[in-house]
């Protein structure tokens, strides 16, 4: 497995370092961010939050706006960032900017010509984190977050894969994207215009049925522009009522869908995710 | 003097704004960022910390990636970022990176074909003030930070306006440019080859020669791939030696010159300044 360093930057006593590698599940080479706390470079390992972003991003959005590193350092947990696709001149791609690259949607495409390398769902979950184990003081004890299409994302894993991860955690997710243009778009790109599969890969639809439980917390905006259309948080909230499920979901008047409501809010999410990963 | 809000974001409690206004000191439309702290929204004027980015940045990269909205949201200091040269059409401009648009170097430029727009230096020390103070709740309580270009542009601006400033601060500035490649070029292009005129511009011959005097601090990586060559920190250290000038300079290990850095001490930055304007 090779990996070939891009970039190094001291950031808070700790690092922010972008890497490229050849993903076998994605089959194309990929760059990925992470961010090791002071606390890694002594070797000891560190709690992981892997945090996934949303449509357009690359691995650079969050590590360059959201201010995480300060309270990261703070608490002694690396974050990894993945790109939102896969990427290259090979890859399959569309037009708008809500389907192909930019726009993966944390699933497992069966359709062509998706398929070939649209896998960022067994991507993040698998290949990404036995990489950053192997190569990294990083352990096992893993938390996940993201924003809007990454909100989707972490909640969708986190749901579906309950031993994986300690706590998960959203910004203004696409809750409910069997029921919203965004996600009628993609999933029926990637898994095809029958909507019986699609329920897989819906966080509301999960919700509704989860019996093992992680903790989960989602920060949305009030004056987010795609708050009825797109986002859904109600439908997410209803879900969690009917099963019980453990969902702390925080509303903010005037706050929208930018980096600057994500920095306004990421402290709270690192300390939630601290306290599930025992590090505080 | 007509102002267009251009966009706006709510930010720990209180508003990042971008607006448009046109420039009678540069003869064209300039945009600036404006942040307000949550103290600001009742009306009651809040001192102002003016911040000056580098070579290639608009008043965005600041508002977006040092985190410094959380510290003046607690401090209750408004920060004002204008761009870095006049832009449009009809503004002349270079093919290079360090000269023109992006590069305005905070100068009054003398020479054809850059005096008609390049006023940076009377546009960041009057008309933008004069502008914040007229239309926000932002009192004449002023003091100045930049990076690198915009470092420098900050100490000559303190230097030269001891009575308009209550500290300055600069991250990585380029303290001699008289000396050094980025000035050079810049310096004879604005100001014409012959020299002498550049020491108005020269923030360690400044500050050799100072007598009244603003607080200043400086915060250089030593892992800067422009510190030898371009930034001088050196000549700078010597000269407030020289002069007994209140300098406090201080040099971080492995950090470089992004705004990782900045980053990472920013906060520092922004107390020092809220000493001096009396807010902590």
């Amino acid at each position: 497995m090779s990996i070939e360093n891009l970039s190094c930057n001291k950031s808070f006593g700790g690092w922010h370092k972008q890497y490229s590698h050849y993903s076998n599940t994605l089959n194309c080479a990929m760059r990925f961010a992470i961010y090791l706390p002071p606390q890694a470079l002594s070797g000891a390992k560190v709690p992981a939050l892997y945090w996934l972003s949303g449509l357009t991003c690359s691995d650079e959005n969050f590590m360059q706006k959201a201010g995480a590193q300060r309270i990261a350092a703070e608490l002694g947990m690396a974050i990894i960032a993945p790109d939102t696709s896969p990427r290259g001149d090979e890859v399959a791609d569309n037009d708008g900017y809500d389907l192909g690259k930019g726009a993966g949607f944390y699933v497992n495409a069966t359709q062509a010509p998706w398929n070939r390398h649209y896998q960022m769902y067994d991507y993040v979950l698998n290949e990404l984190p036995a990489l950053v184990e192997s190569m990294f003081p990083v352990s096992d004890q893993r938390s996940i977050a993201g924003h809007s299409m990454g909100g989707h994302g972490a909640l969708v894993l986190a749901l579906r894969n309950p031993q994986r991860y300690r706590s998960v955690s959203a910004f203004s997710p696409i809750s409910n994207p069997v029921n919203c243009p965004w996600g009628k778009k993609a999933l029926s790109a990637y898994l095809g215009i029958d909507s019986a599969g699609w329920a897989d890969y819906d966080a509301s639809l999960l919700m509704r049925q989860a019996s093992q439980c992680v903790p989960a917390r989602v920060d949305q905006g009030e004056a987010d522009d795609f708050l009825s259309a797109q986002l859904k948080p109600d439908t997410l909230e209803a879900a969690a009522t009917f099963s019980g499920y453990p969902l702390e979901l925080n509303r903010h008047e005037g706050y929208d869908h930018s980096y600057y409501f994500i920095a306004s809010f990421i402290e709270q999410h690192l300390r939630f995710h601290a306290r599930h990963l025992g590090q505080y």
